[in-house]
């Protein structure tokens, strides 16, 4: 059973906290929740390992995207990668959660995380270079996880 | 009735892709869909033609704005126009459909595509300058869709 | 009792005027509608008041950010700051409400507006700098509203 579905499709850094706080927030509460990363949200899941093996395509698209999400880009006020240190420090500073604690949180309180499997295709990530403990599925994964779900998200 | 609902605001060419493998892939399985074309999305319904006999404004915004789904920038690594193109190897490599192909085949499987009046008649649009086969309406028809519908996602 | 929510956390003209658009429609046929405003979205609520007793980086961050809903960029077509004054004329023509207009339709219909709180410390705003009648709270109180509606959306 599914209470409440995000789809991770943004890369932005704010985008994917704002999800992360709302699916731990649901989980805290005892609410099922699961996300499914597709296209540039799957940056947030990358573990900053390198594969050996892959084509030239893949590995400049590997390149050109962040490997983690500890260096992901800001939707707003990003200035050349200066506003993601900016709000981090802000962050520290209110004692928010970065991202990468988000996440973390999110493990433990038994959030089902999806990789979409047709974007690592198009993007050529590999199962070593995401992060452990996660789940592997398609749209048909996600859709019938959203048709329990009253409370689903695009984010 | 209906299943599912997607208010599809953005030009860029990943999230319109995403919207529509969600909605195919929704389709294909049997849930009746409808989706809301409002501003930028617009776009993607654009055949390409050329309409005389408009204003200044709209001339302009009409000019400003890709004309049709091959043309859509993509939300990230744009890079200039780029970006898409780089997609379009990837997806071709990895023999993924491409958005006019996924605007097809919903199409096909009788996925509603509504055009948001208010915003043709903000950004110029007429009738004849999108694909036929299409409904027109306003935030009321979106509405009723969403009511019925248990999954709804703005993208 | 609510039927639509609406998370507000794109601070992006367009993104604003569909989200005060499909609210207001909504509330205009009796359905409930609660708007939670996280990250950019807060900007909407600004009154433009300058506070004093705010550290460097909580004036920076107010600083860079638009001064109410009046000065907010567009997602697309921004052009420097170009693109809305472009959307405006085009809004004053086809007789199109501004988003200061939508927004005091709402209030006048009842739309629950809640500014998130955890956002605000984050972004160093303060309840005199954000428009009065609207409500204040976390998470937990965006997640009740949500697991009424059928309807929800991030924007």
């Amino acid at each position: 059973m599914c209470d409440l579905t995000i789809v991770a499709h943004s890369g932005d850094m704010d985008k994917l906290m704002a999800a992360f706080i709302i699916a731990t927030g649901a989980a805290a509460s005892g609410r099922r929740v699961s996300m499914f990363f597709t296209f540039w949200g799957l940056n947030a899941l990358r573990n900053g390992r390198r594969v050996k093996g892959k084509g030239l395509l893949e590995r400049l698209a590997g390149w050109m995207m962040p490997r983690g999400p500890a260096r992901l880009p800001s939707s707003r006020m990003n200035m050349f990668g200066m506003g993601p240190r900016f709000f981090k420090r802000l962050m520290r500073r209110k004692h928010v959660e970065e991202l990468p604690q988000l996440i973390t949180l999110a493990e433990e309180m038994d959030v089902k995380m999806i990789a979409c499997r047709m974007s690592m295709d198009l993007l050529g990530f590999r199962e070593e270079e995401l992060r452990t403990g996660i789940a592997y599925g398609g749209v048909a994964t996600y859709l019938l996880d959203a048709d329990q779900a009253g409370h689903n998200l695009f984010i």
